[in-house]
C-alpha cells in the first residue's frame, strides 16, 4: 500500500469506529462511512472486500490496540503472584476503558453484534488476546485462588463491570472519589475468588 | 380493538420478538415482521404509529411479563429477611431466563439499542419493574447487607450473570448439572455483599 493509501485505510477505520461508537453496529453502512471520509463508496472496496471485511478489520485493531496496551503494562511488573497479577490486569484494563472509551465499546458491540457471532472467520486477534486471559483464569480454578465455575461467568463479571465503571465516569454519573476503582476492584475479587 | 385484531396485535409483537432474537434490533424492519405474519407492511401502521413504537411495546410487553412473573413468585413467600429476599428473586430470574429465554434476551437487546436509548418517551414498564429492584439495593446498601456502592453496579452483576449462565445452559456449554444455580447465586451474593 502507497503512503497515500495507507492514510485512507486507517481514515476508514477511524470513522467505522466512530459510526459504530454512535450507533448499532447494523446501522452502519460503507455509504455511509465513504461520506464521513469524503470518497466514493467503491473506493471502500478498495481497500475491504465486503462490509463484513471492514467490520472484522475494525475489531481485530481494535483488540489488538487492547492487548498491546495490557501486555506492555504487565510485563513491565512482572510478578509470580497470581492474584497481583489479576488485580493488576483489572487496573490496566480500567485504564484502557478511561483512555480509549470508544475502542472498548466498539469491541463490545462488534462481540455481541449479529454481524460478527454469525462470521466465517471470526478474529484470530481475539482469540489470541481472549487466550491470555483464559489461561490465567484457568491457572486461577486450578490453584484453589478462583472459584470451580465456568470461566465464562468470571470473565463476563470481570468485562462487565470495568466497562460500566468507565462509562459511568464518562457519563458523569459519579466521580473517580464518589467510587474509587479499588472499591471496583474488590468487587470483581470478591465475585471470582474461591 | 376487535377479536381479530388483537390477535394480529399478538401477533406482530410475537413475530418481533421472534426477529430481534435472531438478529440485532437495528435489522428488523415492519416490512419483514409484516411478511412473517403474512400481513401488508401499511397494516402494521393500523397498530403502531411507527416502528419506534412497535419495539417500545414490545419491549413493555416483555417487560410487564417478566415482572409479573417475579412479582408473583416472591409475594407468595413473604420475607423479612432482606437476604433471603435477594436468593429468592436471583433464583425466580433465573426461572424466567430459562423458562422465556427470548424474552430475556429481547429485553437486553432492546435496552442496549440506539433506537432504545433514543427514545424520547421510554418505558415506563420498566422504570416501575425497575423501580422495586432498586428500592431492595437501596435498602441493602442503607442497612449495611450490600457494599456501599452505585447500585448500576450491582445490578449489572445480577442480570449479566444470570443471562449469561441461561444462555450457555442453553446453548449447551455445560448442564445443571456441571455448574448448579447454587453456585450462580454464592458468585453474585459474594460480589454485592459487603
Amino acid at each position: 500500500m502507497k503512503k497515500k493509501s495507507q492514510l485512507k485505510y486507517e481514515q476508514i477505520l477511524a470513522e467505522t469506529v466512530n459510526l459504530i461508537n454512535e450507533k448499532d453496529v447494523a446501522m452502519v453502512s460503507t455509504n455511509q462511512v465513504a461520506k464521513k471520509v469524503g470518497i466514493s463508496q467503491s473506493n471502500i472496496y478498495i481497500y475491504f472486500k465486503n462490509r463484513d471485511d471492514l467490520i472484522s478489520q475494525v475489531f481485530t485493531t481494535e483488540v489488538n490496540k487492547m492487548s498491546a496496551f495490557v501486555i506492555e503494562r504487565i510485563e513491565t511488573r512482572p510478578t509470580d503472584n497470581l492474584k497481583a497479577k489479576f488485580e493488576l490486569t483489572f487496573t490496566v484494563l480500567f485504564q484502557y476503558a478511561l483512555k480509549f472509551p470508544k475502542s472498548m465499546t466498539v469491541i463490545q458491540k462488534i462481540l455481541q453484534s449479529y454481524a460478527y457471532t454469525h462470521m466465517q472467520d471470526q478474529s484470530a486477534a481475539y482469540s489470541k488476546a481472549n487466550g491470555m486471559l483464559v489461561a490465567s483464569l484457568d491457572a486461577g480454578i486450578a490453584t484453589g485462588l478462583l472459584k470451580p465455575i465456568d470461566r465464562t461467568l468470571l470473565q463476563n463479571i470481570i468485562f462487565s463491570t470495568i466497562k460500566l465503571h468507565a462509562d459511568n465516569l464518562h457519563r458523569g454519573r459519579y466521580t473517580e472519589r464518589d467510587v474509587p476503582f479499588d472499591q471496583v476492584a474488590a468487587m470483581i475479587w470478591d465475585a471470582i475468588s474461591a
